[in-house]
Formats: structure tokens, sequence, C-alpha cells
């Protein structure tokens, strides 16, 4: 059979659905889409993504991404600097900052605990985090990992860890219960368990 | 406040945005995927968006994408020259051929009629159709425009056309009809009458 697409376009369409949550249909519409797009479209996109690597790094304090060596959450000086929330990945320090009302610094770890995928202790930021409170005039750590069993096993982790280093801070891990706007009805049974545990003084 | 993102992060995000159907949440899983996946990747992904419209352009004689003067569809001397199917875009070129059947040429419109949308007969390759069935032996026209308000209006305006120009040729629209593995309960009104009208002998 002759072909009905050129090999540029199969190319993209492939580079496309190597994306996650990308199926080829979507790749293809992807696709498409930047064949009518004008030119400066599809420009902007290739420069933005070869730029990505090239220019950011992480931060040498708390490995969330950055084009300096110091991030500004944590060159800023109007944070608390001994506050520390740890999160799984970037986009979670993005959420927290969303909240509007944290004013620590953070600690990313780049994933949680997951020794079926070959995840360990070694492969994120724990051992950065110990020698960084330990280092640093910390108050507080505010364990922010997702939660789930992953998430809880890392936050447990890591508690161990200080204790196992012998360094003494505060920790506390985000509340959990109903999320807002939920309906009781419909909340899985683990949530309303949490919720019920949770509960507070009215 | 300090800033959560840099800036070659956001570029990215807003430039994933600006394609169709991908959100600015999506726009984010995808650009810290980016940033955390091999190298090679996002290579890839950024040459082949550069390479896409460098290197395709349209069949002269059909309009479908290639990389070619005159699309590898067209040059195949195996396929039935006498028969067309025109369609709304590329993709559906694809659509046909995944169907096995199909081995005639095709002709791409880039598509359809749609006053209120700015876009008329001079915007879609209509006259070139009216001159290529004019001048090539074509014995039939399979006016596989999508079915539809639209769709229909063009087909139907085609269909003058040709007339107008004096052109006699066989013209034919795909079939409507319940969608294989459909639901009858489930189908609506219009798909259902379409379905009545053209019922066949069994």
């Amino acid at each position: 059979m002759s072909k009905a697409i050129p090999d540029s376009v199969t190319r993209l369409i492939e580079a496309f659905s190597r994306l996650p949550g990308i199926g080829p249909k979507t790749a293809s519409r992807l696709t498409y889409f930047l064949l009518r797009a004008p030119e400066d479209v599809s420009t902007t996109l290739a420069g933005a993504i070869s730029e990505l690597k090239s220019k950011t790094r992480l931060c040498k304090v708390c490995f969330n991404i950055t084009e300096e060596e110091v991030c500004g959450l944590c060159r800023d000086e109007r944070r608390d600097a001994k506050l520390i929330a740890v999160v799984e990945e970037p986009l979670d320090v993005l959420a927290i900052e969303r909240a509007g009302i944290y004013n620590g610094r953070y600690h990313v770890l780049h994933g949680v605990l997951n020794p079926r995928e070959g995840i360990f202790a070694e492969n994120l930021k724990i051992k950065e985090l110990v020698e960084r409170v330990r280092s640093e005039a910390i108050t507080e750590l505010i364990l922010s990992t997702n939660p789930g069993m992953e998430g809880d096993a890392t936050a447990t982790y890591i508690k161990d860890e200080l204790s196992r280093a012998g360094v003494t801070v505060k920790i506390t891990r985000l509340a959990r219960g109903l999320p807002t706007g939920a309906d009781l009805e419909h909340a899985d049974a683990a949530t309303v368990m949490r919720a019920l545990e949770g509960r507070q003084n009215l």
C-alpha cells in the first residue's frame, strides 16, 4: 500500500504519543492542528521544548525546578526559613503556593518510595533533607507527600531517618478528610474514616 | 510573591496550552514529564515539530499532506485514477485507508463551507476539484464530507458547481445509518431516520 502519511507527520505523531495521557488519536489531532496553524505556533512550541532542559536545573537547596543555582523561593527573605514543606514533585509546590497561606520553604523529594518500581530512598532527596534539617535551624517539617500508601510510607520513612540521625524537629502531616465541596454520600470509606478520626470541635 | 516556576517552564506550559484540547493542567503535566524524561524525548519532539512545516506541503493533485510534489497515493499506479473520494481533512484520508477496501484516489478540501466562520468556497479546494474532474477521466466522485449540516451543504454545493460547469460525473455520498456496534436504543433520532430511509434488502 502506498503511504497515506509522510514520514515527518508520522514522526511527530509518534513523538506526541510518547507523552503521558496522549494516545495515537490525540497525537494525530495535535499534529494536524500544527500543520494548519500559523508557523509561529510550532516555532514557539519547539523552542520552548528545546529550552526547557537547557535552561532549568534543580535548586541546590530545595531541589525545586529553577533557572538559577538557588531558587526564588529559597532566596526570598520574607519567607520563614524555619518551616519546610516536603513534597513529592515540583507541581506540588505550585499547589501549596496556590492555597495562598503558606509562607515557609520547600523540599522536593522527586518521587516517593516504591520498591516494586525500583524507587528506593537513595533515588529521592531524603539524605539531603536530613542534612538540611540537621544544619539549618528548622522548627517544623510538614510532610506533604500525597495521602495514600506510598506517600504515607515515605513520610514514615523520613520520620524514622530523622530519628535515626538523632535530629529532633516537629514533624506534621497535611490534614486528611473530606475535600471542600465533596458530597459525604459519595465519599470513599477511607476518606470518611479519616474525616471522623480527625474531627474538630466546632 | 516569589516565583514558584521558572520562566522556561511557564513558557512551555503556555505553548502546550495553545494546542486544542490541552488545558493548563494537562500542559503542566506534560511539561513536568519532559523535565523528568530522558533528554532525547524532548529533543525528538522538538525536532519533529520543527521539521513538520519545513518538510511537508500539499500534493499539487489531491492536496493531501506530502513531502513530495505529488503524493504517494496519487503516484500509485495500482490505484484507480477514475475514482475520487472527496474528504474534508487529511485525517479523513487515513480513516478511509484504514477501512482497507478503497482503491481510488482522494481530493482534500481542507475544510467545509461555514459562512459564519468566514469559510467560503474560495477558501476550499473546490475550484481545483471541478478542474480536476473536468480534465481527468473521472467516473465517480464519492463526496465523503462528514454527515451533518456543513458536510451536507458542502457536498450539495460541489454537486451544483459541477453541474454549473457542465461536467457530468456520477456523484455519490457515503452511506448513513447505525455505526457498527451501536445500540439502537441509544442512537439519536436523526441516525435512526437515516438508517430507516437507507434500509437494504436482506
